[in-house]
């Protein structure tokens, strides 16, 4: 069972949105275990719609089509899906009941462009959206099962996973097995020196096969097995996610979903600590990362963002002296920042970041990050210089001090 | 000129990560005036990026293809471009030096994978990568020239916009015109309604278009006009935007790069306020949202994200009574937070977020946010019940927030 993606909006092509949706049903096409080969996207244009469906649909067995069944105007994908088919459009009086009733629960008029919604093009079924008022549709062209779901991903993501991933693994007849991938996360040393010390690993085989990934300052090594079954692709991976953390060591921080902050957290809560974040260049950013994570409570008290000279002198008890013998950006700076924040939460461990993340200089050339973290264990403080503009800089920075609690928690500071 | 995208990478194909390239390379291209119909992802497979670069170079004019130009084994856009045209691969000494200077210079040994980006297609001109080793490449294949670049969007962005685009402006000969678009940002009515008051003027020309985006919580509206010149494209689209604004009032609160953090800061500025924050459901996003934008100090004095209650009472001067009698998603707390923020920043303006973000309830169902401003003038607090996963509720949150420090500012507070 071959899976295409087709993302209908020119907005996308204009670069004002990014296309989301498909790495989220990407994702969820390959733990079904359903061959995902090419995505593509087209504006709101009908003859380039069509062209996009009718190919697809000769290509694959199956296409998932994402925007253009809305309301409004530019809503122009259940049009195509009829030319595309060779089929009349109709329109579902009960469906129009649907509306009318779904408007009137939340005590508003319906706007009447919402009746477009109604339409479904000949011999296609309706797929539920139980999150907002544009139906899905499933048709078929030539030997190709189409399906089309709002763009919205909100919307868009339920009904996926609701209806269209077991009907398509039915469809396969649960014949085609399983794709399990197993992600592994590493910091601290470059894509291309990973890359050489797995070289054999790459060239060693296909199942499983081995990616390389950098984002944020990290890199991911992917491992992907396709199998029968999850245990034989378990068994498959074993042996040489083994042999890659014998290769990287403590590079390797944590697997699957153990992104940085959560390995954090739980280190924390493993230690009976709580968690401080002192944040001047980062905004925010730490603490926001870090209660991102279901049930950061447990282990986060709080943190202070101090961006003025003043706030840390107010807020974290930076006194005024430190400041003006050491500047902001320094590493006596950061220290006391770190003790003030572990002092007002009464917090075991806490991190602060200063720095000057650009485009102005601030003390030091734009990318200059101090990093403090103190433990009951001791306390100590980075200068680091890192590339790019103000967004790179303050993601990495936010990676960079997530990296450094964990690695005092682990007693291991930083190496170099 | 019609311009083609291509992205290669299993991992977007798997959902790993997002094709931002795509939309930042489409920003670019609308910018230049160059079209731009269709974007195509591929994974690391050797045939069907073949595959899928003669298809686009038998339908476009240039097609830029991003990824898989890195110096590991997975890295196949060498390859297939050279199969794509039908050429031999040849080996640059000369870019081989360059690769060993590069690592020399940064006092490391060069891993030796990294020579494979000395390799390139017969007949294709390099392009330099002033932040990365790996060089993009520019060949003919029939009447298309294609262009390869690192899928590393900090490598990647510098070589479209001074290598790719205007190589591309020059080959259109100038003649192609502009494509000017201009975003309209409204918040607090639903794209249905919206699309309703402007249904006329969506079916009124194709010169300017009219689009709708819904995003984080905002509709936003884009105009995009095509003509000889900037000035002739502002002209078409000055007394559209005026309708639109008369049509909808308050509900547009800016426009192009005004995003509601930047109004915001803006507001403050021009108002001689500063700005606090005190965080519990968001936990640090309004703050990094706002510290996002360059220059936020000016106006931005700091923020608490009080994520226990203990952090309430020490950091914000919330009391226990507060917190006892009314709760912690409470307008009495989220107001006594605000208070204590704008308190300790001394500031004049500060906002306070609290509430139950999800997965568990917190007093309330998951989704259920407080938010308190207070102003010079006054005073407000507002309890919402948002949509959604953790995630999304707190994505909301940050935008309500925002939204709340701009209305109380143009005195206008909550309308309903």
């Amino acid at each position: 069972m071959n899976v295409e993606m087709l993302a209908v909006g020119t907005e996308l092509l204009l670069g004002q949105i990014v296309n989301g949706n498909a790495a989220d049903i990407g994702a969820r096409l390959a733990e079904a275990g359903l061959d995902h080969f090419r995505q593509t996207v087209v504006g709101d244009n009908l003859e380039r719609i069509v062209s996009a469906i009718g190919e697809a649909a000769a290509r694959a067995d199956a296409l998932i089509i994402t925007g253009g069944i809305g309301p409004t105007q530019d809503d122009l994908t259940r049009d195509a899906l009829a030319r595309a088919a060779g089929v009349p459009m109709h329109f579902s009086d009960e469906y129009a009941d649907h509306l009318r009733r779904w408007w009137e629960r939340r005590g508003r008029p319906m706007p009447e462009t919402n009746l477009r919604q109604a339409e479904y093009p000949e011999g296609a079924t309706m797929i539920p959206n139980e999150k907002g008022t544009a139906p899905g549709l499933r048709l078929r062209i030539g030997t190709c099962w189409v399906f089309a779901v709002p763009g919205v991903p909100q919307e868009m993501l339920p009904m996926v996973e609701a209806h269209i991933i077991p009907f398509l693994v039915a469809e396969a007849g649960g014949t085609g097995g399983v794709i399990v991938s197993r992600l592994l996360r590493t910091w601290g040393e470059s894509e291309s020196r990973i890359a050489e010390l797995l070289g054999d690993l790459y060239d060693a085989g296909t199942n499983p096969t081995l990616a390389f990934l950098a984002s944020g300052g990290e890199i991911k090594l992917r491992l992907t097995a396709r199998a029968h079954s999850g245990e034989e692709a378990d068994r498959l991976i074993a042996p040489r996610e083994e042999e890659i953390r014998g290769r990287l060591g403590s590079l390797v921080f944590g697997a699957g979903d153990d992104t940085v902050e959560r390995v954090v957290l739980r280190a924390c809560t493993e230690a009976g600590l709580t968690l401080a974040t002192a944040e001047s260049a980062t905004g925010g950013m730490v603490a926001a990362a870090l209660t991102s994570v279901p049930g950061a409570s447990a282990a986060f008290a709080g943190g202070v963002v101090a961006y003025s000279g003043a706030a840390k002198v107010a807020l974290l008890g930076v006194t005024p002296e430190t400041i003006a013998e050491h500047g902001l950006v320094s590493e006596e700076t950061a220290l006391a920042m770190a003790r003030g924040a572990a002092r007002r939460f009464a917090a075991g461990v806490a991190v602060a970041v200063t720095g000057s993340a650009g485009p102005d200089a601030l003390e030091h050339p734009p990318g200059t990050i101090v990093i403090a973290v103190v433990t009951p264990s001791g306390e100590r403080a980075r200068l680091l210089r890192l590339p790019g503009d103000r967004e790179r800089v303050r993601t990495y920075a936010t990676t960079a001090a997530l990296h450094a609690i964990r690695l005092a928690l682990s007693g291991a500071w930083w190496q170099s």
